[in-house]
């Protein structure tokens, strides 16, 4: 496809959707993408690079001059464009700042202000602000006389003098109303307002418990500054959420197209803290060693009631773990997600204890063991439906992301707990 | 709270936006809920309904009459009707549905006979959909006049004399363009039609994909039979998002108001099919029962072996999954992601495992068990690293939820392999 053959790249890429563009770049190999570009340069405007994933944007990116980067910034809206220049070194942002027309510049200094991943960030500072005192006519002939607002709004934000919003208008309300009707007769006084401060992962979620569409962000003193839009929402709900799998595994943001290198570097990280918990966990085998020389079959049982623990903690954890993050669990029912889990521990531990119990009384013969096999599979479980709830809750007590720090205390609680119990309760009934 | 001082409740209750309403029943204890219902019964509306979680909502629907849910039905969008109907038995449907109004009912009927989980569904019938002739003026006096349209929408499709769609048209165009000017000189015409029977799950990465705010659905003659709006999709999104950590961990869909007696069932069949590979797993264990009884120490090093192999197919599977949830994973790159885990496996087995021989060196002193370490750390890291992105490529292949099935098949491949890498290389070069 890239064999030099430039104009039929261009003719098969013309047609596509920015975003099926932006695809298209995550598709080919790291190695082609600046070629790609450069065969369909004039269609790579700032809907494209506002698509395209953060790696691959940076590796585009570092191939532009400042200028050329600021074209780009101007004909993002604020949001994108703070996405694209926050990724850039000091200099860099501020050689493109510097090509910038006045007003864009000033917008995307003040973005940059704010803390990185907070709703300030994310706003856009185009936003249909209108006093109080107009009419739905005065308002449709704003809207068809003023020709620099901003490109997409879905709602109209009234404000007072002090340019504090009181109401939110939908546009079809005012489609659908009479002309001379006051705008305080139509607009809905009852609104969500977002701080500027506020932490997107807390805006995606009051967008998603609300249904908005979009909202006003305002300032510390109450003033509105700009608007969030439920589209540059969506993706933050998708990537918070689909973390949880990510970082219960240890795996970073698991991004495909992240380089290689970074991507050794977290997961061998990860790997090396859970190899210090496996030599914990093995710690106690060897302090058993005797027992074990004087019954082999311990060793042979022995991960078996390790790993039960092990899948139930798990279970019990990545349930947690997502409770928290939708704001589900509250100190309000607290106490009776743990009483949940213990009672699913109780059962799941006697019931698959006694089958594997019946299992070894199978194979071995031998009534103690399967005793201790029994004993050890509902100790442990309830070690593992415990450790799986009450961890991730004092982690999230202490301020402490869950999803990213659980498994590693939870594997240690079971591994060396669960080994602990089967061999503990081997050498003091067999032995 | 609960103790008879209803209208205090009342009082306290009366403030609240319905989802927040919705919230605080899913915080009270089941035995509750009823109680709290009837002392603020005549808030609980369809909107308080359609927010509540499945099992709550249906603990309360059935204390309900067919003919109050009927009521409740008909003050809701199609969608959330849909939604608290779909729930009921097929007698209690039949019931419901006699007691509506002919018009909501044909809506109801006409969602439920498409299948569950599609856009069909989600849709709303309710659309504003206009001919192809009118002018921006028309429009605005026809949204004036005709009292009977859809409470909320945000774009206005226009539709040819078959009832296609031919493009569609933000608000905020319509609200800025002089009266005069035609329908099709403002829309759209470049537009994402949903089918009727696409997956709700594809229909939430199209909204996602191309920052849709509302889209047409249509039926195979490529008639419109509704629309979709992205407050309906959003929920979707991060439900299918966060389902990742709960389906490779087990967990059902991890609702913790689901009964009691459901989650451990599901959960311990979970547990139960792990258990059938953690056997196989400690079967090889027992295969090489005899070299362990001469050297124990082999007992205590095996569970660090198969740790961390469980632990790298973790990371490994996670990534994958998620890039297959979310479309990035394509045949296109396939090779790229394998060869890529192929080469973080080599670097982690390969680091991980000198470091490994390097502890056992200190503690043991034997240069051959220490190599017997390093070379099983690499093989099985390697293991784990093409099984956790062949196994759910391949069940993706198959048309089998990756996230789901993977963890059994990982798992089985990580312990069996991994005890048998370690123990036959020990009796190979030990013994």
């Amino acid at each position: 496809l890239e064999a030099g053959e430039v104009d039929q790249v261009y003719t098969l890429v013309e047609p596509l959707h920015p975003a099926d563009i932006a695809d298209l770049f995550e598709a080919v190999d790291a190695d082609e993408r600046l070629a790609l570009s450069r065969a369909i340069s004039d269609l790579m405007g700032g809907e494209v690079f506002a698509e395209l994933n953060d790696h691959v944007r940076e590796g585009l990116v570092d191939e532009l001059s400042a200028e050329d980067i600021a074209d780009l910034a101007e004909e993002m809206e604020t949001d994108d464009a703070v996405a694209l220049i926050e990724d850039l070194d000091e200099d860099e942002q501020q050689a493109v700042l510097a090509e910038m027309e006045p007003e864009d510049r000033a917008a995307i200094v003040s973005a940059l202000s704010y803390p990185e991943e907070t709703a300030g960030r994310l706003m856009s500072r185009e936003v249909i602000a209108v006093g109080e005192h107009m009419s739905v006519g005065d308002l449709i002939d704003f809207l068809r006389d003023d020709r620099e607002l901003a490109t997409e709004f879905w709602e109209v934000f009234i404000v007072d003098a002090r340019h504090h919003p009181v109401g939110t208008c939908q546009l079809s309300w005012i489609l659908r109303a009479p002309r001379h009707v006051p705008l305080t007769d139509v607009m809905k006084r009852d609104q969500t307002l977002i701080p500027v401060t506020m932490d997107q992962e807390e805006v995606a979620l009051r967008f998603q418990k609300y249904a908005l569409i979009s909202a006003a962000v305002v300032d510390e003193s109450g003033r509105l500054v700009g608007q969030i839009t439920v589209d540059d929402v969506v993706h933050i709900i998708q990537e918070e959420a689909g973390e949880d799998a990510l970082a219960l595994s240890g795996a970073g943001d698991g991004d495909i197209n992240e380089p290689l290198h970074m991507t050794i570097r977290s997961r061998m990280w990860w790997l090396f803290i859970n190899l210090g918990t496996a030599i914990l966990a093995s710690s106690v085998v060897a302090a058993f060693e005797q027992t074990i020389a004087k019954l082999v079959t311990l060793a042979v049982i022995m991960p078996i009631i390790s790993g039960m623990g092990g899948n139930a903690a798990t279970q019990t954890m990545a349930v947690t773990v997502r409770a928290l993050a939708t704001n589900q669990l509250t100190s309000s029912n607290t106490w009776r997600m743990i009483m949940r889990e213990w009672w699913i521990a109780s059962a799941n531990g006697l019931g698959l204890g006694m089958l594997m119990a019946a299992t070894c009384q199978l194979i071995y013969h031998d009534w103690w063991l399967s005793l201790v096999v029994v004993l050890a599979m509902v100790l442990n479980s309830l070690n593992a439906g415990l450790s799986g709830v009450l961890i991730p809750l004092g982690l999230d007590k202490l301020k402490i992301d869950p999803a990213v720090v659980s498994t590693v205390f939870v594997t240690t609680m079971t591994d060396t707990l669960g080994f602990f119990f089967f061999l503990g309760l081997a050498s003091a009934l067999l032995m």
